[in-house]
């Protein structure tokens, strides 16, 4: 993978991270990110489902969606994917901090016109939203799949940064009788609940 | 609030809002954005903390922060803020969605000189991440206000997009038996966790 200076933190150069074995569990972990780009000069962004497949990342759009034409014009789009695990929590509010893993990914978007592709790549969506679903849901159509715009991004320019651990021990604050520790906040998935047109359908299995 | 074109999204834009009503509180709930803005021609993005303090919204870095000194070159940057509540689950995988709340915002960031301003921006900060804690931490110095950089961006070209609610029901798969409904997938603060450093100085109230 290519380190570029625009992927170097100008802080905390520790945290940070090049290497697949880091940035593709985090990339698989996060259901979202943020995608910006630069359109007439300026900047605009827009959150997007992601999901990766080999050394890329995949979004879906409608056919019908104007922004997502135009993105298939840009030369490159900046995705940002974070995952908060902790509040750290210190003596004082200036050591106060989050415990999070995010990655920053810089490529060229390409449509995906290969259909075997384009099929695997909203498979591994869905599976990714609800783990053992595809081959229970109604099979995918054709005419959802000409509905569908895919577009990918190959992994080729990204960066993770990480910051995992209780909060600094600062020697001079050793004597102040504070508490200091993590509160968890990482999303956590609830029970299924069932929808209005559902009826008696029992829950699956892969949702129990 | 201004509500401007690049505001406007190009698909569901019943889903759109421009009030302050449904967009302060989305910004009061996420714990972090992503900030992007155009750099020498090219975007960049970097996850942030972020807090409302009136209509503004609030960073903090130390003053040893390249990127935080550049920010204030800026014309403008532009926040994003998205909180994921459910997997929308349907009948087909064209129609999965997911049920989230987010907002875009452009603004030109400015370094907060005010000290008042600087102050109230790292307590309500501190006090989002952990409510009814500011009295009970080691009182902020001097020193560490001196030491960190607050960067201001007004709320005046902003924009919410939310999806709640069940799977869209469609007529044609109505004799399908496939479960639809929601999964939870919102945040859920977790029991307080007891850091090396804290010995036997019990948990405060606030934290229970």
């Amino acid at each position: 993978m290519a380190t570029t200076d625009r992927l170097r933190p100008s802080r905390y150069p520790k945290r940070a991270h090049y290497d697949a074995e880091t940035i593709y569990p985090i990339l698989d972990e996060a259901l979202f990110c943020t995608m910006s780009f630069v359109w007439e000069g300026r900047v605009r962004s827009i959150p997007q489902s992601i999901v990766r497949v080999g050394d890329s990342v995949y979004f879906h759009a409608s056919v019908g969606s104007h922004f997502f034409r135009s993105l298939a014009q840009l030369d490159e789009v900046c995705i940002t994917v974070t995952l908060a695990d902790d509040i750290v929590v210190a003596k004082t509010a200036f050591n106060h901090s989050i415990n999070y893993r995010s990655v920053v990914l810089y490529g060229k978007p390409t449509v995906i016109e290969d259909q075997e592709l384009k099929y695997e790549a909203f498979k591994q969506l869905t599976e990714k939203m609800v783990p053992g679903s595809w081959d229970y849901l109604i099979p995918m159509t054709q005419k959802q799949m000409d509905k569908t715009m895919a577009i990918g991004v190959p992994i080729t320019e990204a960066s993770a940064k990480v910051r995992q651990g209780p909060p600094t021990f600062v020697e001079a604050e050793a004597d102040h009788q504070i508490w200091t520790g993590l509160i968890p906040i990482a999303p956590q998935r609830g029970a299924a609940v069932t929808g209005p047109d559902a009826g008696d359908i029992p829950l699956p299995d892969h949702l129990k």
